[in-house]
């Protein structure tokens, strides 16, 4: 019954109008298990880094309770490493470096133990490494898939064969309008749940997130931050708790669906808060608890 | 105890990537009087037009209990015009024509019966005149106004007057941003209100809309569309459904208020799904009860 999340453990170095962080740790799975972790645990990272992944990092995922087994280290090779500056209104950003270093040769191996695990979130990787997990894996059972502007452009047809073996695809506005080549955001969730994706959630940064699951429509409001200090790992923060807070259910209805939308929502509200994963590792889960009551409480209406 | 609503009548040629119309009825306060008037009436309009205003649109209008006797006709003139073309994903639209003709010189007489009216909307029209308007009111209990970029670069210093004798700020999130000069919706909002707009309404298009008054911050869904035709007079539809709600109910509870933004929110989702106002002139309020109960179910999560 074990949650397995598959994607990049990497230094960061960020740039927002506020501050600036180098060679922080990131990468995409670092994120989701941080976040799921605060729900359910432990979380097995299948993944790759360099010898020059240093120990406070492997140390402090740990502590955590999240499981490395299954994250191979690379003698002489080095950790992926991305770089981006973000501009005067956080909305968008400039990548300034991509070195995917070991990740470049990157075959990823189940380790046995792992076969057997239900919850599989796939972080933002190649698609056909996607696919190599979901052929390895032999109990799958609840599926979650990430991807972005740059899969949708260059291997839109690996990435169509993952969405159909995925139970829920979790995307941004901009990511939708582009695999759905439609502007209508409505119109845009019907034609990609054609494409096979059963759950779609679309993330909308401060707008909230839209769920679209059998005839259901929900939308999930922003939390109203005054400050947001750095987006970087938002949308891995979302997945996390997402599919944290299911692992632990283990309740697929829709109801229970929508509240982890609302928790995916609280923990990324959480993570733009402060730099990196700064925010992620000071959590306490009654502050989580308090502000998916506030997300409660700006989005509810009486009746007439 | 009556409704008063200052604004445009018009005449629109929209064209958009489906359809286009000549000489539609049009203008701010058609628009927030034919909304408003689902909810309460008669809706008195103060505003101008030409001998060229035909009869067709003032028998459409009093037919929805619009009362237009504080409306001057100017022998000769000419009623304003507006003509717009709107993009391939309707969120923008560039202005082909806006021909003033009898709103240049327009200075809005109150007749003597409308000058004790309690709810105000003042539409999206000169600060200066908005002012005047007010000035010569007596009994005004409830103002709500609103403006557009035009006014905001050009009348900065009429319009923060007009904010301080008013209730409450409908704009849009733009406009938002460019009154305050501050990109983050939520740090804009608390710039507006210092300015002295106490309740604030941000209009978000297909995102919702969010309300902050007093300490309450409060999210409204958008009414998941498939299909947007006309985006035309959207923000004066969800004023004209704010102020008659509340007029009808006369409430002022930050609850009730909450209500009053699901039916703008409510009238906006129909008036864009058809052009210029025929949505508005077909509904039915058993049809607007249904849609704010969807409203209800698109946005409704349970507690943990």
């Amino acid at each position: 019954m074990s949650l397995l999340i598959v994607g990049s453990l990497a230094f960061d170095s960020v740039s927002t109008p506020f501050k600036s962080v180098e060679n922080a740790l990131g990468g995409s799975a670092t994120y989701i298990s941080l976040s799921a972790t605060y729900f359910t645990g432990p979380a097995y990272i299948v993944g790759v880094v360099g010898d020059d992944f240093p120990k406070k990092y492997i140390d402090l995922l740990e502590s955590h309770n999240v499981n490395l087994s299954g994250v191979q280290i690379v003698e002489g090779g080095k950790t992926f490493r991305w770089a981006g500056k973000y501009h005067y209104d956080l909305n968008t950003r400039d990548t300034l470096l991509t070195e995917l270093n070991v990740f470049e040769t990157f075959n990823p191996e189940i380790p046995e133990k792992l076969r057997k695990s239900t919850y599989i979130c796939l972080g933002n990787i190649d698609p056909t490494l996607q696919l190599k997990v979901l052929d390895r894996l032999e109990n799958a059972q609840f599926v979650v898939c990430d991807t972005m502007n740059y899969w949708i452009e260059g291997k839109k047809e690996e990435l169509l064969k993952v969405l159909k073996r995925s139970d829920v695809l979790i995307i941004n506005d901009s990511e939708a309008r582009l695999l759905s080549n439609e502007p209508n955001l409505i119109k845009s969730a019907k034609v990609i749940r054609e494409m096979g994706a059963k759950i779609l959630i679309i993330k909308k940064g401060e707008h909230g997130a839209l769920l679209f699951m059998e005839d259901t429509v929900f939308s999930a409001p922003a939390y109203p931050l005054e400050m947001i200090n750095d987006p970087t790992g938002a949308g891995d923060t979302f997945a996390g708790g997402f599919i944290g807070y299911l692992h632990k259910t283990q309740d697929l209805s829709p109801e229970n669906i929508k509240r982890a939308v609302v928790y995916g929502s609280t923990m990324a509200s959480f993570c733009v808060e402060q730099f990196s994963t700064e925010a992620l590792v000071n959590l306490s889960f009654l502050r989580i608890q308090d502000r998916y009551r506030e997300f409660m409480t700006i989005s509810r209406f009486d009746d007439i």
